[in-house]
């Protein structure tokens, strides 16, 4: 706001990629559709089920944490969290390796389209996954049995922009809002999610072709069907 | 974990103090049950009606960000929201200034018992609140007109002690959590919420006589009930 270019609200994609539209948003999947028994009930779950998740199903959940429900009079979008002067700094990644319909591998939401982009195919997707989300102390290799991992970067010149340096404890603070609405998301899909603070930033900002700098990650969060107990 | 010692998981007080037991929390109370309605419909909203809000509602809202759901072996609580490492290094202060049974003034939530601690009342409370909250550019002056006012501390050598300098980025996103929880179970009761994220330091710090170094506000939220349209 001193001049500088402003940042464009969302990254730009080769519309020559391939696009997979998502399902409409509907309660009508919700298996606990109480608020007070999601919140009762949320967990971070690190066991899930070898089943699938449907694109329905994966539909709410980018919904719930990036989904656009309005826009304002300057063309900021409002999503279903809140984030300090709507600049939306972030973009969700997918590890996708158990999701009916859609074939292993990297893809990115769109949120004004309500759409996936697929990035690109990954072999030993669940390894290389596993190794970037290292050994967690309790139930290690837990990642690579989730159904779809979310990623989340930041580019934190679309806060920066508008705001001194307290931009980053902004947009940290942003991305817990959205975490918290997967976690409330997930727990009312009878789904188990449990997010990932400690990874390893080099290796997923290389394999996510994002240069660490301008647009890198800083939250994960595994999602799978929860296992009978 | 160095040797150092081990820090309290929650904060001192002096139990010769005023504490007022709070509800049972119910799900009884929520107007809106629906999870997805209550994402979909979720703004930040800075226009309350100048209805109080009960004990009951306050409640559910205290429950619903800090609320103590279990714990595990080692005496760790898990909470209603996700915590790296379960470390929960904040505090809940509340701004009282229009709660049925409640006499203005700060308070401090107590989640192991579900209970308030009043602290002290406070003269010209909207007034002083108003100049934490700085006049904020869309409708200044909101944080006064609000119920109850939330502003959450973190004690940041809870988690420091528990991990490396990766604890400060952490709780900040460990505060996101809460208030997307303190937004959407304010919309489940029909209530506007709105988070703060920029206020002035030190005023806020010296009026709940914290020392800004060990123990520091980090986020508010304002909560009032939605004026009709």
């Amino acid at each position: 706001m001193k001049g500088l270019p402003q940042p464009e609200g969302i990254k730009h994609y080769d519309t020559d990629s391939e696009i997979i539209n998502l399902p409409t948003v509907s309660a009508d999947i919700i298996k606990k559709q109480g608020i007070f028994q999601c919140i009762k009930d949320r967990r971070s779950i690190r066991l899930y089920s070898e089943e699938a998740i449907n694109l329905a199903e994966l539909s709410y959940l980018l919904w719930a944490t990036q989904g656009v429900t309005g826009t304002n009079k300057t063309g900021l979008t409002f999503r279903t969290v809140p984030c300090s002067g709507a600049t939306h700094t972030f973009e969700t990644y997918l590890f996708v390796m158990n999701v009916i319909g859609l074939e292993k591998g990297i893809y990115r939401y769109l949120p004004l389209e309500h759409a996936l982009i697929f990035l690109f195919p990954l072999d030993d997707i669940e390894k290389k996954l596993d190794e970037i989300s290292l050994d967690q102390p309790f139930i290690p290799h837990f990642t690579k049995k989730s159904a779809v991992t979310f990623a989340w970067s930041t580019t934190p010149y679309r806060a920066e922009w508008k705001f001194d340096v307290s931009a980053h404890k902004k947009i940290l603070i942003d991305v817990g809002h959205i975490c918290q609405n997967l976690y409330l998301a997930g727990e009312s899909l009878d789904m188990g999610v449990c997010a990932i603070g400690i990874y390893d930033q080099e290796a997923i900002d290389k394999l996510l072709q994002l240069d660490g700098n301008e647009e890198f990650i800083i939250y994960l969060a595994a999602v799978g069907k929860k296992k009978n107990k």
